[in-house]
């Protein structure tokens, strides 16, 4: 996959892209990242920007230094090009799977200021927002985006690190998890992960998971179907 | 505010922690962000996880070296520490403020792996998550939300950049923006803009202002008291 980034500070990237799996996956060929600086696509001295028709505070990015450094990338292709910003569609793990099964995708990362309409309307395919909070520019939002997608590619993570029992892949929380040492400053591990029984281990499990699910995040049991087993002991939770 | 970061990738915050806001704001002394590596508090051999009790897959972060590494900031201090993790509450604006307020913050980024529980029960204070998604760590999550939270320091933003109209501070969604040039290739910007008319050009705004958040995201209409005009507004938008 060929991921390209649009963004005014291209230097933002360099950690995260040179770091851990990120770093794997390029090194694996699964991946290829590539970051431009619109800057150098703006004809008129390098001028990004400009104020608002109508008057107003702030100031919005002009369509032309996009439109060209997006068209420097497609030539004959037709990629997805995605505009980062709040007023899109919200991120969620279905939309990490649907991109990851794209050959190229490209990301427009705004900084500070809106983005001229006609990008919106002619140029990009998707908007998409992390969720209801304001960031200083779209870069942090598309690296967040890019990690979610390449962790998904083939042959990426490892079996110890596969995506299949991700926090999501079950719809329902996670239970606790534990690890040594059994008794950490007086704090002890519950009793039924030392004892060796598995069958207590998986039900004690299941439960946990079901009652974080409940106490947490009730939303998500009604987006999955529960066996009847789960909704009996949802309804014993319930008592509770 | 002082930050701290505790993370196993530090090398990932370089680019973001030295570009751009994040930059300034240490410039100026309103942020101090420092990232610290808790692989250097494990006693045993620079060992940060282990296997679960109870068996399965995946390896679970021991609760020793965030305790210690946490306690090496804190001392006498209480300061909030944040867990990012999808299980967490989901972050938003009005999380960003609260957090803006503290005088210190410390966030634990997990890598790939679970968390032991007890580090929820006995260390953390909040429990943060970005959205139904998962990333390879809480790396970019807690930056993220370190740039959402950066911004709204003290003399931080210029009064060009301003959070004051920030996207969520109304509660709606923004109106198109547009700027030169008026005509990019056949593309027009809507004649109010350029009218002079400012009673007009309020007047659209608002209506497009309400017409995007209508078409986007209803759910921010309930959310928020609308004026007798909006809602005559919106009661017209519906007919159409």
């Amino acid at each position: 996959m060929n991921i390209n980034v649009l963004s005014l500070f291209p230097a933002m990237f360099e950690g995260v892209f040179q770091q851990s799996i990120m770093k794997k996956a390029q090194e694996k060929n699964a991946v290829s990242l590539k970051v431009v600086d619109f800057r150098e696509f703006a004809s008129n001295k390098r001028q990004v920007d400009d104020y608002p028709f109508g008057g107003g505070a702030g100031m919005v990015l002009k369509p032309e230094p996009v439109f060209n450094a997006v068209e420097s990338l497609t030539a004959d292709k037709k990629p997805r090009v995605i505009l980062m910003c709040p007023q899109g569609e919200r991120f969620t793990q279905k939309k990490a799977e649907e991109l990851a099964g794209e050959e190229e995708l490209i990301f427009i990362c705004g900084h500070y200021e809106g983005y001229d309409e006609r990008i919106r309307e002619h140029l990009v395919t998707d908007e998409i927002s992390l969720g209801d909070f304001v960031l200083t520019g779209g870069e942090l939002a598309a690296m967040t985006i890019i990690d979610s997608i390449v962790r998904l590619l083939p042959g990426v993570l490892g079996n110890a690190d596969s995506s299949v029992r991700d926090s999501f892949s079950t719809g329902l929380l996670e239970h606790p998890q534990y690890t040594r040492p059994a008794d950490f400053r007086g704090w002890k591990v519950p009793e039924v992960l030392t004892s060796g029984n598995h069958a207590r281990v998986d039900q004690w499990r299941e439960e946990q998971t079901l009652k974080r699910t409940l106490e947490r995040r009730p939303d998500l049991l009604e987006q999955i179907e529960l066996t009847t087993h789960q909704k009996k002991i949802i309804e014993e939770l319930k008592k509770q």
